[in-house]
């Protein structure tokens, strides 16, 4: 089965085409540009340089949010128009999920960490167990930065943090994380396309997958305009 | 720092560039062409899309070998003259370490298997211990797949297997394996040249690098060309 992944939840653009247990080809970036100028670009050379017609994909699998409002719009725009186009479902991957995917078969309990600003980051806590099998201990959401490392330290387990938020959150950790951590290095610390192809793939199986119309982006949270409103009518009010 | 990395040695070509702690971005195929066709304009795209310039490229990092005579050679030739065009080191990364340290932080064996053909694979054993440092428990050689689980079966541990070998020897691992074993997802099991650049950097920082020009492939092998010709001679002898 061959499945199209892609993640444009936060800073990184990633498109990726497997075929069952084998990665054909991925093309990633996280520098500077914004999506719209990146995203069908990458996917256009992709395909090209594997030669392979873009009729062939089975299915599209997607980080479904939350992250960036702008990416995640990109993202699915740019995914609901494929798979119409293609008439593929849809498979919506948790982003949060897609990035612990990341820590295949990892020793340490897994704690992305997106940046959501005002000292929050959207997280989970996640796990492979004995066998490999991917386990989320604790849902995706946007949390305070120092409820996700109370929680740490209660867990009282070595940890691997990821994600766009490292940089952000690290001085923060190191204050006080009571635990054994560490950071992923740079090949397997962000979003990327192949891991969310992978990870869609066993949502396929078990049937959790949607179609172009009804697939949506999860938020999880206002938008910043929306936030703004919202607080204006307040003092308003 | 920033680090080009480069992976040909198998049937995956890959690019990637890292800048310390983060990936900018990754360019990987692994579909039916040739090096000579997909290397250089693969590199081109992706210093293209990320609109950097290839001058702030600080080092090298390529799969040294083993791995296919032509893939290398061509790996070899555009990290020479690339290396020799920027005045830039080379670092030279074992290519199977590099396959493992797709898995990072795993709490399994970990047993690379790229096909050397006449059922021998190029392996080598490897795991991350308790802080996540990459220990080299067997280094990379070729070996027959037979001796290669009779070892593994004697270890007694859980073991995850990868690499474009295990299509290959599957069925004799499924037949012969007495350990608990899985094989890893698509997304991270087979040569990446953003591993290559991560493990890359931390020979750089113990001052394992070459230059252009003292630059070699490692091959472990006779070319299949010499071996025909030694047979031929040791026949006509």
């Amino acid at each position: 089965m061959r499945i199209l992944g892609i993640d444009s939840s936060g800073l990184v653009a990633s498109v990726a085409v497997t075929d069952d247990d084998v990665l054909l080809g991925e093309f990633t970036t996280d520098y500077k540009k914004t999506h719209s100028t990146t995203l069908m670009p990458m996917l256009d050379e992709l395909i090209k340089m594997l030669g392979i017609d873009i009729k062939t994909i089975d299915a599209i699998a997607t980080a479904e949010g939350p992250g960036s409002f702008t990416g995640l719009r990109i993202g699915a725009a740019t995914v609901k128009g494929l798979a119409y186009a293609l008439k593929v479902p849809v498979i919506a991957v948790p982003t949060v999920d897609a990035i612990a995917y990341n820590l295949y078969g990892s020793k340490r309990l897994i704690c992305p960490l997106m940046d959501a600003r005002r000292q929050q980051a959207y997280s989970g806590l996640y796990r492979f167990d004995e066998t490999n099998e991917f386990v989320v201990k604790k849902e995706q959401e946007p949390e305070a930065i120092k409820d996700i490392i109370d929680r740490i330290n209660i867990a009282d387990e070595p940890v691997t943090f990821l994600g766009d938020g490292v940089p952000v959150f690290k001085d923060y950790i190191e204050k006080n994380a009571t635990v054994d951590y560490d950071f992923a290095p740079a090949f397997c610390s962000r979003q990327r396309a192949g891991a969310v192809a992978s990870l869609g793939k066993k949502y396929f199986d078990r049937e959790f997958y949607t179609s172009a119309e009804e697939f949506r982006p999860v938020y999880l949270r206002k938008s910043q305009a929306e936030r703004e409103r919202e607080e204006k009518a307040g003092a308003n009010a």
